[in-house]
């Protein structure tokens, strides 16, 4: 029998001891000196990234823009990145998708069937019938924007609905009725910790991608201390920038398996 | 001296004499037979559709989905269907996207640089730094979602806010705080109809591109009384399956411009 999304992530962040994502988030003018003469570049930077982080991480993330800034070449790249992850580690499309029920289910089609990924962000602006494709197999989840991380989630998400309630909290509440399948999840900044404590009780049993940490200044101790739930560590912590390009020089790979080793053992500590 | 967007959309519907975008949201199993020998049958498809239709269309809308499902065959298809549509016509990428800044920075870069499209749909639930990446061009256009044409558009688009306006006014509201270049439209479905007249008087200068005619279902000769500006021509109307599944046939090009050209005179004759 398949697990569902939830049990896939608890069992990947229990047998990995880690509950850290990477976040592949590749600008080619970063590429270190040292892969300059490579085929690919940027393959050759993710392939190595993946070797040094692998034993601390519990998932990637590559995010589609990256990727698709340099078209065909850049997919090519999305798709060789995503094989080269290997089977013990969940793979998060960042991409954010979202449309009418026939075209949801063409976006479901390409990167679940397509490029093989256990997960995809989706926005949850156009409502049930542009997320429920996305949940017809239960082995495959989502991470549905809920709190992003960026000061634009005043704008709408941090505005208050005729009820009293916040828009992100009127969300979180319809998303935990499109949960039957036990493959539904969070995107919760890691830049509103005052607010995590009140998210966990509305979505006591949702997985959360928590973007945030590192470049854009999230608070870990805080995010870890009311964004997890203990027992099945249930929230995946993502660094990007902090970890892919924490040197540029021929160290690159290994620095960003110190990193993600560092993040992995902070994570844990706060845990106990 | 370029035009901003607004004036490239009012130029080409009046040059055009029409208001029509046609949807290319092509599934490769709706190809007619007579192409399936094609090396390529989805491009061969999209190129006869483009032929046969453009006299009578201003814009071309494909959806990324659609492209997408087949990785980066799609995206080739994608790219070369873009190539092919000339230069005298509006090129809409509709790809929903929206990310924090330095990402969605790359999404326009993918867009509006490497693709060469004129404008994308975007989603706003990630607020106005989402967004704005996408605004630095006055050429180059973002259609925002406002109030979408499916069912889903219930569940958060039209919930009221603490100050008793809807959400998606809210969203219309700030959209028009980030035109000061006039490239911003808006996403309106003509699934709406009754409210259209309250959306055009709250955003009485953006361009619309409007989905939901055809399969759907929409009102349009409601959707062109209140949703049009009609001395300088600001919207467009959306029609995909309608248009390029007309016909399964050998004469599928043929019915497909016979289709477009019946909904550039339906619009025509609702302006006067």
């Amino acid at each position: 029998m398949r697990m569902n999304f939830k049990e896939h992530v608890i069992s990947t962040i229990k047998n990995k001891n880690s509950a850290v994502c990477v976040g592949l988030d590749v600008e080619p003018g970063k590429i270190p000196a040292v892969l300059k003469n490579e085929k690919n570049p940027v393959l050759k930077f993710n392939q190595e990234i993946i070797a040094a982080t692998k034993e601390y991480t519990a998932a990637y993330k590559p995010n589609l823009a990256f990727y698709e800034q340099t078209g065909i070449k850049g997919l090519e790249c999305f798709e060789k990145t995503l094989e080269f992850m290997g089977g013990d580690v969940i793979k998060i499309a960042d991409a954010k998708r979202g449309d009418i029920g026939n075209t949801s289910k063409k976006y479901a089609h390409a990167f679940f069937e397509h490029f093989s990924c256990d997960a995809v962000t989706v926005s949850p602006y156009m409502g049930e019938d542009s997320i429920t494709p996305f949940l017809e197999k239960e082995d495959k989840g989502v991470f549905i924007l809920a709190l992003t991380s960026n000061k634009g989630s005043f704008d709408f998400q941090m505005q208050k609905m005729a009820d009293g309630r916040y828009l992100y909290e009127f969300v979180i509440e319809k998303i935990n009725s499109w949960n039957a399948k036990k493959n539904c999840g969070l995107v919760v900044g890691a830049t509103h910790p005052e607010l995590f404590e009140g998210i966990r009780k509305l979505a006591p049993d949702l997985p959360y991608l928590i973007p945030g940490i590192g470049a854009q200044g999230g608070d870990l101790e805080n995010t870890v201390k009311y964004g997890f739930v203990k027992n099945d560590v249930l929230s995946l912590v993502n660094s990007s920038r902090a970890i892919i390009f924490a040197s540029d020089g021929p160290d690159f790979a290994e620095r960003a398996g110190e990193e993600a080793r560092k993040l992995r053992d902070q994570i844990n500590k706060c845990l106990k």
